[in-house]
């Protein structure tokens, strides 16, 4: 006997979890489309130069790589955002603009495995390219925060911030590269102990060391944003709080301003992000459920200059956010006798009726038949 | 500007072609639920021992390899066959027989790119494991031929053999194992010429010689069978016409047996198949749409002896062979205002009506949307 096992952080998905995963993604899928977005499917893999040259920040121990035939350096996908951006910007630049367009894909990163965390997970996610402004970004945010309504998180919320107030702040701050990083690693992380210890070592204007302190720790309504020039006055911050507001405003249009927090601490771990950032939450999972934002550069590092925005939520993040898995009860019988013709006519029937049918292939006697009833909850129809 | 083109062997589906590749999938996973079938997914990779442990004959070169983390060598998936087996052999033993499960999945082989082959395809099937006989043989070959059926493959046909019968003339031919590998790819490749020449060179019984002659070209309905007897009268052949007979009445029990040939050139490419194969045509793809057949030893590899059947439908060549694309007209509209709170509101409302609703997010000029509407064929929803 050999092999049995699986890498460590894959995963096998049983009947019961497939059901409940196809249902998250078509229910999704369907609300992408009613507002218009198009499905788009890429490569499972990328040549690297593609996903490394779109300053992801994704870390190379991340990547799962392989070596093609030609020579050159493949990597399973990270994410779906670099894809449809290369896709876009080579296969859709005569469409007209915005592109919205929508995926649901597995993509890989080579973790060390924990709960919710796996090597290789599923995303559903809209992108939608073309168009800046607070209608857009809102556009985006009031999707994310509709399809968790729609797939009945209901204590769902979602932390809204703009990246140009902690890299304003940054630019500001005359720390070295090295410094930086561990500054929003540390941020990110919400290592707020860690993070004063660090800051006290730093060379530092006061003001900005304050700053610093106070930003991930700053959330609330729209009213904790009044706060911030009292903190900073870097023109990158102040433009970022500009946004903020009038993207807010904009979420009280779509109704959705009721999920929606914003939290100065949510800084995203990749680098692409220029401006409104934002992740959501459930009470009941430690981590993000969904995870979005601006991305106006991205697109022109593949010849096709034009601002972006949008959001990927974790398939098996919100299977074990949902409170109430939906019901999944369907008529079920197995259908058996002698006569194959007359036993495939009654098959057929019911299953036009709506059954799921099952035969008897094995001509097994009808205490066998209904005992693999009483295991597989399903009824005995007999045709003889 | 950065890498922007795909590795070679590689796809993207754009939005049309990602909407008929869905319906596929959907209207055919809808069916194989209905006849009791069960969608699992199985991680992208597996062990390369346990691929190569289960006998596919799976030519290593064909495969995209790379090196996990704990040393080991990982492969991206090849079928779903032997990932279903190892699932089935370690997470569902305990299930009541037979499994019956599907699959919707991508697959990698690394190939020279061709016309309808790539290095990554989709492929949706079925496995039942646990059962043998006509009865399961001929249900899964009645699923493959109703569901293109229901995909509008008008022209379908299924070409059927039982490897039984090539095989228990190869035992008796005093072949060296080269020549009987050589052997055997020439009828997979239907290259009747070099086969002839080749066994004119090697040593064999000139009855035998005539059979390796005869039987690639023998097609037709069940009295073609009748013929075998005169041709070889070893066991394997033998034993493998009394199958292909009894599978013909079950066959005409399901009703499709119009729909099949049978075949006895048809030998696929895989070493795992024990008894009763096929393969689906369209007429106007040179290859085949469909295949798959019996794989009785396959389980037992993976420590849970049982017979096993099913089949592998390829998604993209599904797609090519479709006579007519089903039209996929979708009533669509973009909504502008001013006011993004009346905006929404109409937006909301059309949804609800079943539109496609995309918004004016960017504030365009009345003459801009109309252009805008007439380029992708939508209408103009103006809430001011």
């Amino acid at each position: 006997m050999k092999t049995r096992e699986i890498p460590p952080g894959f995963k096998d998905f049983l009947p019961g979890e497939v059901k409940l995963k196809r249902k998250v993604e078509e229910q999704a899928a369907a609300l992408f489309a009613s507002w218009g977005y198009q499905e788009v499917i890429t490569p499972i893999v990328e040549y690297l130069d593609a996903i490394e040259s779109a300053g992801t920040g994704a870390d190379q121990q991340e990547l799962f790589l392989f070596q093609n035939r030609d020579g050159r350096l493949l990597a399973l996908r990270p994410d779906m955002t670099i894809p449809i951006a290369r896709l876009a910007s080579t296969k859709l630049r005569e469409e007209p603009l915005p592109l919205r367009l929508f995926y649901q894909a597995n993509v890989f990163r080579c973790n060390s495995p924990q709960r919710g965390k796996y090597n290789e997970f599923w995303q559903i996610g809209v992108e939608m390219v073309g168009a800046s402004g607070e209608r857009a970004d809102a556009e985006v945010i009031a999707l994310a925060v509709e399809t968790m309504n729609l797939l009945g998180v209901t204590d769902f919320q979602l932390s809204l911030n703009h990246i140009g107030i902690f890299n304003g702040l940054l630019q500001e701050s005359g720390l070295l590269r090295d410094e930086q990083e561990e500054l929003k690693l540390l941020v990110i992380k919400k290592d707020l102990v860690t993070l004063e210890k660090e800051l006290a070592g730093w060379a530092l204007p006061g003001d900005i060391r304050e700053a610093f302190l106070m930003l991930p720790v700053l959330h609330g309504g729209l009213e904790i944003l009044e706060r911030v020039p009292g903190i900073s006055r870097v023109p990158g911050a102040v433009a970022g709080v500009h946004e903020l507001q009038r993207l807010f405003h904009a979420l009280q249009a779509f109704g959705v301003e009721d999920r929606v927090v914003i939290d100065l601490g949510v800084l995203r771990g990749l680098d692409y992000y220029t401006g409104v950032v934002f992740e959501g939450y459930s009470s009941n999972l430690g981590y993000p459920l969904l995870g979005g934002g601006r991305y106006d550069n991205v697109m022109e590092r593949f010849g096709w200059p034009n601002p972006a925005t949008g959001f990927a939520i974790g398939v098996e993040r919100v299977l074990l956010a949902m409170q109430e898995p939906p019901a999944l009860a369907e008529p079920k019988c197995i259908v058996a006798g002698r006569d194959l013709a007359r036993v495939m006519e009654a098959a057929k029937r019911l299953r036009n009726e709506g059954w799921i049918v099952g035969l008897d292939v094995q001509g097994q006697t009808r205490e066998e038949l209904e005992m693999l009833c009483r295991q597989r909850n399903c009824r005995l129809v007999l045709v003889d």
